[in-house]
């Protein structure tokens, strides 16, 4: 051990990123990437960046995308902080919102990264098990009110289990706790029209709350690593001005960002096939035996009956070049985690969980 | 004042990046951008990049480039993270190693975000003021050690002195102090073969040294956000795998890097061009009496004399379309830092100079 790191660095475990295979046979289903290319629209801004604009600095604010993320969601510039991806946006909030000591909520399951930022800020990390159903607790403001919490994140549609919270409940718990309320809105994108507006709508009468969004899922770009934040221009103000590194979006991304956005109906169809695509393998793994709870994302959580183990398809999969998402944690043990893929994809998954069950 | 901002952030100001404007006819002398585009590779590279691979993730490491540039420097990957520009680094240097309430050690002058992360990290910053040539005063090791310094960091060659320290007096203080030496080379690309190479000679002996590398000066990538630390591998260690956002240098960045470190002979065509161009600026600007000390970077630092006012001088050369950085702080006031431009830039900039000079 060396005598540099910080004790609540030394204590903690980093957050484990899904595998990422190099080649390019294995079938992907463990990252809830889109499966479906970025727009052609951003394939064009590529085309068109010229690389001599790299040599200068971006310009700080991201000002273009900015305003054009206001316009899309019809709310003012100053409400919008472009980020690098959903990651900076959960590690802005916490450095700006909770002091070391203090009290980061979530929900128990949660995204695995919640407690890794909650020790990096050397913070205390409050966790609500969700009922039975994955719905939150009728106790969850109370107890995040008693926890003291500063900043209180859930994801929704929620992850792992892919269910929706209806905002009316979370416009509740706004109106409930004392701190920030994070809505971790990574992919709102596939849950269709009426709640990706809800999160937006909720924000004229909370001032406490701020929704995360990310261009990794819903428009394809996971590896350009962008995202934003939403919130009352108190809350957006500190992270803009002053937590934020200074040119934390380069200069491609910017470029890249604004033509994705501004290619609603490419996207759309994308959110839509992927749902469909969605049904149709929660259907066809249901017929297995394998149920999964209504899901609003682009993953399924599906339970694997009781004479199979979770472990051991995850394992028969990836041997067969398909890689899903299996979580050694007590409620997710029985259960594997499964992107939408394309429809080529979902066959080869069907076919080789049909000989591992089988087999098994 | 809203009540969900950290005391420490609401007490703090935000860093103020230099000017960004968005015509192209401005020359802009005051951001320390290289004046030659990006190598040619870096456009191949552009162009071979193919949007598809933006769908997934990128690979959380960045290993390819990480291993290039263990290679360039002759020493292990392990002594290697990738950052999302320097800044990302030294972000991580203070969330590693710098407790709340920590103490954080710079020179002063220095890098003006450096109070800034420490406000952020609620820690304490503590500046030593360099001698009047701007070198380190003898006591500095002693005072930072007395300071309890967790992180001292030193930007070599200096900012915005443009002079460069001696390793040898690195490696004792490196020897001397008890937490760790981060040494900012940000320009060191510009200083020579020699400069360039005695950082990575330190981390033989040094277990307590960071350097940080960028692409954004020696590279001409100020628009990519590209960066890099190195140091021994019980420093870097916690920040590969704990303080980093998971997947904190995106696929293009990645690829353009490679390129860009790749193409060596072009890179120092241009840190050649820039050294000659110094040096020809240098001797121009003492022609009309301003003075500026040996400047191993790609910028000088001229002492405007003392009939004429720096800040006037600053706003002059503005409205004729030039930006210089005139610092409003006691030892910098009489003084413009001037980055080195094309030659074409060079002259229009002593073209204004005479013309100011004389009205004034």
């Amino acid at each position: 051990m060396n005598p540099y790191e910080r004790p609540n660095i030394r204590r903690m475990q980093g957050y484990q990123p899904g595998e990422q295979p190099s080649d390019s046979e294995t079938i992907k289903l463990n990252t809830n990437e889109n499966p479906y290319p970025p727009s052609p629209a951003v394939d064009r801004a590529l085309l068109d960046f010229a690389p001599e604009q790299l040599r200068t600095y971006p310009e700080p604010l991201a000002n273009d995308l900015r305003t054009a993320i206001a316009k899309h969601h019809s709310i003012d510039v100053d409400n919008v902080v472009v980020t690098h991806a959903g990651d900076e946006a959960l590690r802005l909030a916490a450095t700006t919102f909770v002091d070391t000591g203090g009290s980061f909520v979530s929900t128990d399951p949660t995204y695995s990264l919640y407690p890794v930022l909650a020790q990096i800020q050397d913070a205390q990390m409050h966790t609500q098990p969700l009922t039975e159903d994955w719905s939150l607790p009728e106790d969850f403001a109370a107890h995040a009110r008693s926890a003291g919490a500063q900043l209180t994140c859930i994801v929704n549609p929620h992850a792992p289990s892919g269910t929706l919270i209806d905002y009316q409940r979370l416009a509740e718990i706004a109106s409930q706790i004392s701190g920030v309320l994070l809505i971790d809105e990574a992919y709102v994108d596939f849950a269709g029209n009426l709640a990706a507006k809800a999160g937006p709508r909720l924000l004229r009468d909370h001032g406490n709350v701020l929704l995360l969004r990310t261009f990794s899922k819903g428009y394809s770009l996971a590896g350009l690593r962008l995202g934003y934040l939403l919130g009352h221009a108190d809350l957006i103000r500190p992270i803009l001005e002053k937590t934020r590194d200074s040119y934390n979006v380069d200069a491609i991304s910017q470029a890249l960002g604004l033509a994705a956005l501004q290619d609603q109906d490419y996207a759309r169809k994308t959110w839509a096939a992927v749902g469909w695509q969605r049904d149709q393998l929660a259907l066809s793994l249901e017929q297995r035996g394998l149920y999964s709870p209504p899901s609003a994302t682009n993953f399924l959580l599906a339970t694997i009956p009781p004479q199979l183990s979770a472990q051991s398809l995850y394992q028969g999969l990836k041997k067969a070049g398909i890689l899903v998402r299996y979580f050694d944690t007590p409620r997710l043990q029985d259960k594997l985690r499964i992107s939408i893929g394309t429809e080529e994809q979902q066959q080869r998954l069907l076919t080789e969980l049909d000989r591992l069950i089988q087999a098994g």
